[in-house]
């Protein structure tokens, strides 16, 4: 990892604790390896186990074949593995960790942030007080998230650490996905609405959390986004391929409703795109999470799968090759 | 009340309510009344009782002694009531309420967004995404109110209403105000620092929430927002005055804290303030309370009142001379 990943991750005393997880072990700052140097330490240590950032340089295909046959786990502590690990590796049995769902709550925080935002127009009156000399007159509106109807696409980590969150303000809360038991919605108290169209009609305000798969690329068009109430808001905090992104933005400059966005189909956003300027729409620039200072959680996460690594437990959330297939 | 007031306090079936429990009445448009054709209808009609709004013209100082001997309440629907009635109309007894507290969980929403976007930047972010063509790089601070510590200036309504939306954050939550017996911060599960300063040095977010008094005037002031600890958060949805401004902003300018603010000491906030511009501070024109959505909760609250006077009960939250002094 790097030294700004090391002090980010491992505060406090988690890096004491990481080294003695994984004793004998050897910390080295992955920005001064080469792709060759990080080859050859790899040679020279063949380690068991390999923590890692998103400095680490990516592993080559014949790790475990030719260059570390002993790595059985890798611990990564962000979360996008595939810059890192080759499918093969996987495929080869290499036991592989991410942060996973200990930053979900850090996302769903940043969603509550963004439908708060879109009730009060935040983009709008950062841009009119900042820029424009704006004040408010007899005719602005505002709204409030209390008691509001609040749809939640998708029911994973996200959804569900949205709860808590939302709840002081409203018990108005549904869900939709597919494939979860009714049981799970119960457990939960929320309701699960027939379809998405229903999804999209009976709330005020719908949150994208739902994750990215082929079908679903675009599932949020112009239908479903023109379903949504006059004056209601629409939120994304998962991926940005999950919404026709030219139908959002027409319907946000027709002020129908509001829009905050986290996430884009093209990240970073391109400098000339059109969301850009449209004060309808709160951008955020993909910050969802984890914030800097939780980055402690996913260093939790990682150091307890570690725990159950060399107690030989099953560590929670390995990425499988769905999960690998899935991820960005 | 005009007719705009009315659509928006007086939703769903509370006109009709309203009608029913102050029958015979007459509804009248505020904004077809003249000064001289408001007094004309008030020596008319000499109500016992007078629903207004924002665009109630004033009631004459002589009023009760001479106008309209009759009027015992006047119950107005918003809240600032020092331009509808002069201060000797409550000396001479006359009962007068306003929204006072059925608002005050829209502002503490309003602390609450001002205080997520300070943890991610908003201001500087609208900006950047907007206007700049920016995204975020490989040194970007975010913040987020998990585990934070979170400091409360006052313990009146706003404060109460601010718990329950910030328990699911943190359970670290303190407050600091004069005059108000243990027990009560112990019935709400918060603590009460020793003092001020400790209020500001020992808290990661500091939320003004306290009632603006001629002795509290910029109580606020360079060293207090000096105590405040670096990567902090000041939000103020209260009064600005509390608040030294040219101080907040120094501090603001040097990037040391994140600011939020909803209110400040002269508003409409003059076009060349120099707060405008500060992308350290998130800038809201006082929307805290109500939302244009959440007028029906000011109604409930007036139609409540009505009800017990109509039953000769106590009504709840009368302006006392006191509450009126201490208004703005």
């Amino acid at each position: 990892m790097s030294q700004l990943e090391i002090e980010t991750f491992l505060v406090e005393d988690r890096l004491e604790a990481l080294k003695e997880l994984i004793a004998p072990c050897r910390v080295v700052d992955a920005e001064s390896c080469t792709e060759e140097s990080w080859v050859e330490l790899l040679k020279e240590t063949n380690p068991r186990i390999l923590v890692a950032g998103w400095k680490t340089k990516p592993l080559p295909a014949n790790t475990r074949t030719e260059i570390a046959p002993a790595l059985d786990y890798v611990c990564y502590m962000p979360g996008s593995v595939r810059k890192l690990v080759p499918r093969e590796l996987i495929e080869q049995g290499l036991l592989v960790t991410n942060w996973s769902s200990s930053i979900s709550r850090t996302v769903a925080e940043c969603a509550l942030l963004l439908s708060l935002a879109c009730m009060r127009r935040v983009a709008y009156w950062s841009h009119q007080m900042h820029d424009q000399g704006g004040w408010k007159n007899g005719t602005t509106v505002t709204q409030s998230l209390f008691d509001r109807r609040i749809g939640i696409h998708g029911f994973g980590a996200v959804a569900k650490a949205l709860l808590p969150l939302l709840r002081p303000f409203t018990d108005k809360i549904s869900t939709y996905t597919e494939g979860v038991p009714e049981e799970v919605f119960e457990a939960y108290g929320v309701r699960q609405e027939k379809d998405l169209e229903k999804l999209f009609s009976e709330n005020d305000v719908v949150i994208e959390a739902e994750a990215l798969t082929p079908e679903r690329e675009k599932i949020v068009g112009e239908k479903l986004l023109g379903l949504i109430p006059k004056g209601g808001s629409f939120v994304n905090v998962a991926r940005g391929a999950l919404v026709d992104e030219e139908a959002l933005l027409a319907i946000a400059e027709r002020g129908d409703i509001q829009v905050g966005l986290d996430v884009y189909t093209i990240e970073p956003l391109p400098e000339d795109h059109a969301f850009r300027g449209c004060r309808n729409i709160v951008l955020l620039p993909h910050l969802g999470g984890p914030s800097t200072d939780r980055r402690r959680d996913a260093a939790d996460h990682s150091l307890e799968n570690l725990r159950l690594f060399q107690n030989n437990q099953p560590v929670t959330e390995p990425i499988t090759l769905d999960v690998y297939d899935r991820s960005t």
